[in-house]
């Protein structure tokens, strides 16, 4: 048995080390076109900033490592560069001595990852114009902003353009982020993102939204983005973060079935449109956990588990396979951390999926113990049943727990109605009695129960009689334009105030006494709706858009 | 509707707090015997230490706010004396005024909670000689404290007793431990809390294990406890942390149904014997969600929970029930974490269960990035099938939010084939493309799929050849005695050195050369068997004994 595998770092790396735990017999080659294998892509914005101090941390794992420990036989500065699916054999380039040759396998698992967008634009092949993949392309950047670089931009507001950009900023580098949508990190929703570009302004890095590069020019000092609104930013770097393209030409020119965004086609097993190939990580197109649709989701966990089950599946065990991407993933931007598992309201929108939605703004633990950071926690749910289908958080600390533990609840097919009784670990120092998580499937499970109606905080809110629950200082310091203010404490004995020929939209800060001068309402024979999350959702979607007296 | 509550902080208060939600209607009457209601009980320990400065920040709710907001009737320093339930009516005394008087009731919930044991022991009476558990009680604490107490002893290992003790070093108060059993934290298995000892350890807590009080005496400068072991401590303070009964005076004067250990007997609505009268938290019998037996456990989430659904059920919503109790638990001492959901070995082999179990060593985070801590995560499942049945973690950071991944996970009824593919959240700052919990997932599934045989790290190893497969300066540093070292890298040609006639029991650091080598082994023909957890798991189990040269 002859395994050859193209690409040598996240699902290919795991996939041979896989391969030799099953089989000492089996031949297993690994062709790198890069010097490096197992290296830690997910950690090169952070040797850019310094946090990551040396180079070598980088190299999880060395060819050599992999030789000695694992048998295998590693060859980098090795490009495939076409399989031959009738021969079952891969033609390889060696990049050292330019010779060319041939390799035979039984069983081939392309692992070849994704190459960053470089949009062809004027310019975009001038000195100091980079994308960040590799480790050269760190190396590259490295050397430039070690020579001098006071301004630098930023093309992409995605995950790896804002982790880059906090490192810049450690750097003392003045930095721009250029995105073309309205929004940065496009797998949020958009009023999830609020907190991160107020972050990213709060420390002195400058977002420009719904613009994008037209060219990138020479100037006297360096050089010149030239930007579709006109603008012009000077820099003496620019990175190209637009996304990346999966590396499918090697699939593409051996007739493997590839899907609308380039994606090569695989089956639960990771099996390609021939069975003795396999594809795994950033190449491949995924189904959608929660929606069933193809997606492409380039993120290092799925790759890695891919490549395992390649492997398993290659090596004989037809139980293998892979249960689809939830899109689980997290970026830490500054101090505030942003993470998302399952459909976003996006995707649940664009599939036409019926949907209900939450939001929470608890704290990550008990208040009465200090160091409680708050966050913003939203939950994506059936209608009918229950069912979870996302949830999105952003915050500080905690962040990545109540994303993790929704993320196993979305893979077990929980509802909110099984997170109003998870049972989570209290003690003042990591949560609370009712944790963030029991909280967001409370408030769910109440509207889906009926409790309390709720209206949406981005919706238009002219129909409603607009009640602030909250305290008259809360009011004056900022409430919707339009609200009245009766604090909730006073309501029960100021119901004549309020209209009965109208709807009544109440709301508070984050929900909670808004929910309660609800149940207050309806039960006084009011048509009442909760304000969903508050005047703080309401704040998300309409950063700025407030009365304040 | 007339609602009357006994006990008025965690259960008892959530049940009020949600029975004015749902109903504008019901009458709330809360009696409370102390003069707080809604405190912080978990964060007493804190502000002992003074971490939590002020002790209005214990006071989660003050008896106004319920009254105005919630329109409850809540009564403090009333406590209730007796139930009559042929008439429907409870006995209440005035405790400021000795005023007796009766009141009504449609539904009675009983919240009160539990109380410290008391061992009958000579001088449990003598002043200087606490419990912890109320406000009150810390009033008292601190005050000896403020009068200087320079040292301490504390009797339990429990979790509160540990708190305290972080809280005491804190102060500069030589503190000693002591715990009849040979482990701290009963409920955890006694590996896990080898770090935890250790913990103490280095800060200065004196811990004595298997040893407990048999009298308190009174001494020239202020007490001193006299162990059953002969020694005698001297102490400024003394504080009994040996567990908690439930109060069960009300129900069992009422003739309601207790356990054995004293619970309250509830069904799934939590109902006692009576219908009309519900009891919830830490005075009632709950089922292990895990076992299925009858089981007492004080903690805050369940209480609170417990509390909701008792409000819900006695208001009119039949549906509502509890699902039992995980057990889920977290400590911190000091910088080390402890936490658990589910069973424990311990609860396992006690009800006779069949289970298997793997130890993992990770990394929090990305080894890559700075400021990853250790953590060793145990999990333990069904060998048919692999359900989850039990975790435990021992560490820093990041131990919080495992447990919590795997509370959900038992929660749902996940199997460890399962958790091999939770696809949780990565970014270098918060875990790694293979999570811990994904690590465990493999292990346990590996074991499971029969391709590692594994040896637990504390069974007798006498009848195997032991090989250490770590490296010649690992082993050097300590081994298990009798191992012989032939590092992984090596064995391929080596393995002519080792026994055909007898099994061979490989390890390493944490368990994953072990499985390396086992496979080579195994796949060589040779009779092979990894130790679970390797020497890092050994060590939890034999601290201190391992040879080095
Ligand atoms: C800066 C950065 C930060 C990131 N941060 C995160 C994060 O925080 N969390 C997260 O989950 N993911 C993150 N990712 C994404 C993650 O690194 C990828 O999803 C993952 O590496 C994909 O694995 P892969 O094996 O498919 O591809 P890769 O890891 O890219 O490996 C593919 C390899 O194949 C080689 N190759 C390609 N074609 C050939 C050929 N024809 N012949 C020989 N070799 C070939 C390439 O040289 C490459 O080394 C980040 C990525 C980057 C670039
Ligand atoms: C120091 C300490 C630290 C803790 N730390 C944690 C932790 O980190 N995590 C965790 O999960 N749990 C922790 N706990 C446990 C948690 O506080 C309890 O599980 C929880 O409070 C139980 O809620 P309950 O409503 O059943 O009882 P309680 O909160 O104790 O409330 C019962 C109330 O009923 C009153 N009462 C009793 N009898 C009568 C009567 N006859 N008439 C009128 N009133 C009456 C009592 O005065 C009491 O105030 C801790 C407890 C303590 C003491
Ligand atoms: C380094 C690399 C080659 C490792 O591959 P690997 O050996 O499959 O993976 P790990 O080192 O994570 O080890 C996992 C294996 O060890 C086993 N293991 C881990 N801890 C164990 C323990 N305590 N006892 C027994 N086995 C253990 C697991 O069961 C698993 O084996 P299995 O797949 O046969 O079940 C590969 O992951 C890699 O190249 N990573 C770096 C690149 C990368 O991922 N980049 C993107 C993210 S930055
Ligand atoms: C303070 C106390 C009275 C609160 O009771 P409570 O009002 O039921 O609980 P919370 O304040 O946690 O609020 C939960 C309610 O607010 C709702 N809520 C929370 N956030 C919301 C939001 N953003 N939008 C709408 N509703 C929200 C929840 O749905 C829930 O209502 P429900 O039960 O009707 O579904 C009670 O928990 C208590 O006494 N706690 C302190 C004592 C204690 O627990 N000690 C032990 C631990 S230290």
């Amino acid at each position: 048995m002859k395994l050859v595998i193209v690409g040598g770092v996240a699902g290919g790396a795991s996939a041979a080390a896989r391969a030799r735990r099953l089989s000492e017999d089996a031949e297993v080659v690994v062709f790198e076109r890069g010097p490096d294998v197992s290296f830690a892509n997910c950690g090169l914005p952070y040797y850019v900033g310094g946090e990551i101090a040396t180079r070598d941390k980088l190299l999880v794992v060395t060819p050599d490592r992999l030789r000695e420990r694992f048998r295998l036989d590693v060859r980098t500065r090795s490009s495939v560069e076409a399989i031959d699916r009738a021969r079952k054999v891969v033609r390889v380039r060696d990049l050292a001595t330019g010779r060319e040759y041939e390799e035979g396998y039984d069983k081939l698992i392309l692992a070849p990852g994704a190459a960053p967008v470089r949009p062809p634009l004027p310019g975009i092949d001038l000195p100091g114009v980079f994308t960040l993949r590799t480790l050269q392309d760190v190396d590259r950047i490295k050397a430039r902003l070690d020579a001098g670089v006071a301004r630098a931009v930023l093309l992409g507001g995605g995950f790896i353009s804002l982790e880059l950009a906090e490192n810049l900023a450690r750097r003392g580098v003045a930095t721009t982020v250029v995105e073309k949508n309205d929004q940065p990190l496009t797998p949020f929703d958009p009023e999830m993102t609020t907190p991160v570009v107020a972050a990213l302004a709060a420390n002195g890095v400058t977002l420009r939204l719904g613009d994008t590069a037209e060219a990138v020019e020479s100037a006297a000092d360096g050089l010149c983005v030239r930007l579709k609104s006109g603008l012009s930013l000077p820099a003496r770097l620019v990175v190209f973060g637009v996304g990346v393209r999966p590396e499918n030409a090697l699939a593409v020119g051996a007739g493997l079935a590839v899907g609308p965004r380039g994606g090569v086609r695989v089956n639960e097993h990771m099996q390609t449109s021939d069975p003795d190939v396999y594809a795994v990580g950033d190449a491949v197109e995924v189904t959608d956990f929660v929606t069933g649709e193809p997606a492409q989701v380039p993120l290092a966990g799925p790759a890695n588990r891919q490549g395992r089950i390649a492997a398993d599946h290659a090596l004989g065990r037809p139980a293998a396979r892979y249960r689809g991407t939830q899109g689980t993933a997290i970026v830490r931007v500054f101090d505030t951390v942003a993470a998302i598992t399952g459909a976003s309201e996006k995707v649940l929108r664009r599939a036409g999926r019926a949907y209900r939605k939450v939001y929470v703004h608890p704290a990550h633990h008990a208040g009465y113990y200090p160091g409680a950071e708050g966050m913003t926690l939203k939950l994506l749910f059936d209608p009918a049943g229950g069912k979870l289908l996302g949830a999105q958080a952003v915050g500080g600390a905690g962040v990545d727990k109540r994303i993790d533990v929704l993320a196993v609840a979305i893979q077990a097919g929980l509802t909110v109605f099984d997170l109003e009784e998870a049972e989570l670990a209290y003690a003042p120092q990591f949560g609370s009695a009712k944790d963030p998580v029991n909280m967001a499937g409370f408030v769910a499970a109440g509207l889906l129960r009926g409790d309390h109606p709720q209206v949406d905080a981005e919706a238009a809110l002219g129909g409603y009689f607009l009640l602030d629950v909250r305290t008259p200082a809360e009011f004056a310091a900022g409430h919707i334009p339009g609200a009245v203010n009766v604090p909730v404490d006073e309501l029960r004995g100021r119901l004549a105030e309020l209209p009965r020929d109208r709807p009544v939209a109440a709301y508070c800060q984050v929900g909670q006494r808004g929910y309660l001068a609800t149940r207050v309402l309806l039960q006084a024979g009011f048509r009442a709706a909760n304000v969903g999350g508050g005047f703080a959702t309401y704040r998300l979607h309409h950063p700025g858009r407030e009365s304040s007296h």
